[in-house]
């Protein structure tokens, strides 16, 4: 989006609401005009991932709402969590230029009081990857996500499958708390070398920047190399790791095949698959994911 | 209610919901004719303590759903689900003769399907008392309860004094994850010699039922002394216990006061103070508690 459409689009003053009370007082009157509500949770920093969520949103539901909340509780680090970077007005603006009709921006002291004291758990597909090396992560995502879908009670909630095991994780709780909402997953954006969007690329040096592409090609050969069914898939991934290193990265925490459905092991595609992939590059943590479709044949 | 009562009631038919796409229409159907919804969470084996709840639902709202399901989730101990006493004929019948409109009666398999893995946890006051006696009691309490709230989205939900820490449990995880429902708390129903009612004293011999009623005794003399301020109350409570074993009570897992908000633990009536206790009489433990009002002056 250009400098004069942000400008413009932050003419129309994106309405923006600090309070859950406030929160569920414009969505009553949606409600009441006969309305259909669609949340989009996010964090902030917004690029252009999170305004095809935006996007997508708007085509499912006649009113979008979007969440700005840096949720403390998901942080496995303090630094990532003070590193994590912030600027509502442009958020504001973007959100406004791309249909969003509601901001809902509450301070940590509004989603977590003094003696706040509950958890929401999912166990089975937040174990593995994310879960095994962000301690609390999946807790604290499950929380603050049942919180904003019960905050506003959308039709719809649009989730990006960058974060793939978020997707499944948030669609596992739902289906068991028997939340009243739909989990729509939404297709990765990527940067034209490949690169998923994501609020911590801004972190990488230019030089990183360029080479953190390597992380899109390698998953995207080895999905290839799986889905033929030929050769082991611990060799495929042994090579992927291997050229991941050679690339730079510092540390590889996971290249993993897993069923799509649950994240259970995989050594053979025999039914829809997920690659996934986190891994260190100049300090900076990258996830990445694609689907593995077995060759027809 | 006379057992005249209990057929005439039956013949009205009470109707039952068991899955929750069933319920969802119900309450839609309620709801579009502009009524208000009250919930009470029940597991069965009804007295009069359960009808006391539906009697003020029914007080709150234009209609009133209950729901029986004894949830596996809450028993610490296998021998206690099992004996734990079912009876859908007789609770239905009561629940019509007192105002109920609807009854909601899932199976196991409807409430946790196979790949069920979510669990809420409340912290603090679900620590001390109940929680240190029955580990993974309020984990399945407060499961159950989220998902039973979520698949009704009352306005109401009733539950009784006579689980206090329940009680509070309950209003805490609503407060916390942002539940759009109010929880009203019902005072205990007793027997004429005041042992309070519970689906557990049927379990009792004639002879212990007859001994039972000193729980009471004991917590109402406690809180009277306690309430004066004069003397220790560690001394008060000892002398509680000790009257608790001479009445033939096995073993007594708690006789405790404690701030009646968060079950912080109190030595001095400084505050809107609670006394609980869990004790055990031929084999079958009983819990029960009162409030303590620190005397005027």
């Amino acid at each position: 989006m250009s400098r004069a459409a942000i400008q413009s689009a932050s003419q129309t003053e994106l309405p923006v609401v600090r309070t859950v009370a406030d929160l569920r007082g414009h969505v009553r009157s949606m409600r009441r005009r006969g309305e259909s509500v669609a949340l989009v949770p996010t964090m902030g920093a917004l690029h252009d991932g999170h305004l095809a969520l935006i996007r997508h949103a708007r085509s499912r539901c006649t009113h979008v709402i979007a969440s700005v909340f840096v949720n403390p509780k998901q942080f496995d680090r303090p630094d990532d969590l003070a590193a994590y970077p912030r600027d509502e007005a442009s958020d504001r603006a973007q959100l406004a230029a791309n249909g969003c009709d509601l901001l809902f921006a509450p301070g940590v002291e509004q989603m977590y009081p003094d003696t706040f004291s509950t958890s929401v758990h999912v166990g089975q597909v937040t174990e593995p990857l994310e879960g095994a090396h962000r301690p609390g992560h999946f807790a604290g995502v499950a929380t603050v996500v049942t919180k904003l879908l019960l905050q506003s009670l959308p039709d719809v909630a649009a989730f990006g499958e960058k974060d793939y095991q978020q997707l499944i994780t948030v669609q596992r709780l739902v289906r068991d708390l028997d939340i009243p909402v739909e989990i729509d997953g939404v297709t990765t954006v990527r940067e034209a070398d490949g690169l998923a969007l994501s609020s911590r690329n801004r972190q990488l040096s230019a030089e990183a920047r360029v080479r953190a592409a390597e992380l899109y090609a390698v998953l995207r050969d080895s999905a290839a190399a799986l889905a033929t069914g030929e050769g082991a898939s611990s060799t495929i991934l042994a090579k992927g790791r291997a050229r991941l290193g050679h690339a730079g990265f510092e540390a590889i925490d996971y290249l993993d095949l897993r069923a799509a459905e649950d994240l259970a092991p995989l050594t053979h595609v025999d039914r829809p698959a997920r690659l996934l992939a986190a891994a260190w590059l100049d300090g900076v943590r990258l996830i990445d994911n694609l689907p593995v479709v077995p060759d027809a044949g």
